[in-house]
């Protein structure tokens, strides 16, 4: 919610988890994809997979000793293929058919029960979808994956990244809520911390402050926290925090991800300290003006490039190259990002319900560079805000 | 550093990352055990793998977008194939040799530029070493692997997973003072929660107070925090929290993974509220003294399955069968848990500057279970405790 001065006031929290209708409908949406490509049914491996068709939600899977599998069928619920240390709390979530073995178990996670369970599959020589494409890996051992293969000869794979990503590009309601719900904590956190950040802080202070503010104000966790500052402006994006403090001069960045509930924000916020070149102030106003360019571009059916090209028209008044981080946005989700890229090659139809980052960025000058980045939804005709937009200007702290 | 009273008296914050000696000395090692396995070199795909050999250290990896190569020869310092988004932070590491492409490219994500580098060995029908065994996944598109093999037809894979964790598992001076400092940090957050608990407060608040506590102490973060809470004891170690308010009668367990200058401390404390059942009581204190085994069977000599056998003779007082959990402890490092394991199949040998969990756990009926865990590190003789002994018998809070 915008009170329409452009500060957020944090809504009531929504329910935690998703209704077994949900997964319900996600799965019978997996299911006439399969159905239309072929598939007897799809295998996962990875921990938003899982989770996106399961409910099954826990930071375990931090720890890399143990394989986690669901098997989606081409009728009736997904199952489960876990290690036993799993069980209870997968017992909470919709799925009935659940199949453990105690892990870690080096010589045996979980091959045999997927051998079974696939085996008659692979005798009719049908074909099973996996991810296998861009953004997508494999979450269990290459050997494991090789000896499962070599044991069902007939089983055809299908690259499925496009069946679950099609899929989980296009948001629920509830999915929306929690994402509408993370980014309003992420812009009351920006705008606390203008209140926080002087110079003479340590960049790694600035982020200790980002990290403790974001979880004060209801975030779950705030994973992701990275950023610069240096004279004029910063060159690198993607870096932890050095020691050093801020100086009058300087132009910080702190980008970050929060988290609600499994869900990402994932935008940054740029401050000069003390005051700000003329050249810094130009191209935060053209990535402020270029940001504008793509929220107006985020409609239904307008591609990705078109997302793109709207962006680099205005980014082209200070840049022809860009900075060279390959595109200008993404899907945001379960995942800090997600399909699609908004980026020349990418035509992906742009549909309601996908949410999105703006993120246009520029060299300017001297190795230094800028980025911006709002996070919206999109509606049947248009985009709307879920973050509260950047200050017109660069805005300056003392 | 303890004070002999079981507090923990938080140091002076170690440097930030590793020397450029440390850097050769680790290639340097991987390359005798590349010579002895007849491997002209080792790719490497995973966040850990690659920090190890280079120091290159982003939170970046989070996003799924992009894959990050890291080839190391068989003699020569290692070769980086990354996005070029990475590659201002890779040129402040000791690498040399970058090659970037702009990413993301899903039609060629830096697979054209690996063709190149591992051609000339593909044609001498080399072997190259690629972890994909046990703990081990492919951090990239299965489908670009298997792109990448059916260009270099001759390139032999062999199972790299011995030589790169073999490696990993033996810590450095540097790695045991940043796993020390960790400790001390949540040590001291585990003894502040005591004060922080009490009955009524949900289990979601006591989570975000130990994050909060962990981050205000020192940590860079406590990405890992799980646990549980019910009446007379829990039956699930690996759940996100409920809202439900602790309630005089419960058994609390907060298990948690907090990091600095990207290592892990990974241990747990249980806590009655109110007070406490005897037979709680009684599963503590067994689990108290199944630990001491633990650490005293944690020498140079023994091996995982001593470890995991006298650990299991104490548990056995009370359970015979041990929660299922599939072993009672793992390595710990850059990640939350690392090899070895302290397992029965388990034939490791333990050796001096390995850094170790010691965690038993058990069952005591009616579905309920226990667990201890404490971090030590491994002498020339004998372990060392990183962490504040927990307390003797179960504490009670109010």
């Amino acid at each position: 919610m915008r009170n329409g001065k452009g500060t957020v006031i944090l809504d009531k929290t929504p329910k935690r988890g998703f209704s077994t209708a949900e997964f319900r409908q996600r799965t019978a949406k997996a299911q006439v994809q399969m159905a239309k490509a072929g598939c007897a049914g799809l295998l996962l491996t990875s921990e938003h997979d899982v989770r996106y068709f399961t409910g099954f939600h826990t930071s375990f899977w931090q720890s890399p000793t143990r394989p986690w599998f669901v098997f989606v069928p081409s009728n009736g619920k997904p199952i489960a293929v876990i290690p036993e240390i799993g069980a209870e709390l997968m017992r909470r979530s919709w799925i009935d058919d659940i199949r453990t073995w105690s892990a870690p178990s080096p010589k045996d996670d979980g091959i045999t029960i997927l051998k079974e369970l696939l085996l008659p599959l692979s005798r009719k020589c049908a074909r099973i979808g996996v991810p296998k494409g861009h953004e997508t890996s494999l979450r269990m051992p290459l050997g494991d994956w090789e000896c499962l293969l070599a044991a069902l000869p007939g089983l055809k794979i299908y690259d499925a990244t496009d069946i679950v990503q099609g899929l989980r590009m296009i948001k629920s309601a509830a999915e929306i809520e929690k994402l509408g719900h993370i980014c309003r904590i992420g812009s009351k956190v920006f705008s606390e911390m203008q209140h926080i950040i002087h110079e003479g802080m340590p960049l790694e202070e600035v982020f200790r402050q980002f990290r403790l503010t974001a979880i004060g104000l209801g975030a779950d966790d705030a994973p992701y926290v990275v950023g610069a500052a240096d004279h004029q402006g910063y060159s690198d994006v993607i870096s932890p925090p050095s020691r050093r403090p801020l100086q009058v001069g300087d132009v910080l960045m702190v980008d970050s991800g929060s988290t609600w509930d499994g869900y990402f924000c994932d935008f940054d916020r740029n401050w000069a300290i003390g005051h700000a070149s003329d050249k810094a102030r130009r191209a935060y106003d053209v990535l402020w003006r270029a940001t504008e360019a793509g929220i107006a571009a985020a409609k239904p059916g307008n591609t990705c490039r078109d997302l793109f090209l709207a962006m680099s028209s205005i980014i082209a008044e200070m840049d022809d190259c860009g900075a060279d981080i390959g595109r200008l946005g993404h899907g945001l989700g379960m995942q800090l990002t997600e399909q699609p890229s908004h980026a020349a090659f990418n035509e992906t139809e742009l549909k309601e319900n996908m949410v999105l980052t703006i993120e246009p960025s520029l060299s300017y000058g001297d190795g230094l560079m800028m980025v911006h980045e709002e996070n919206i939804v999109l509606g049947s005709t248009n985009a709307e805000l879920l973050t509260a937009r950047a200050d017109l200007e660069l805005p300056v702290v003392v």
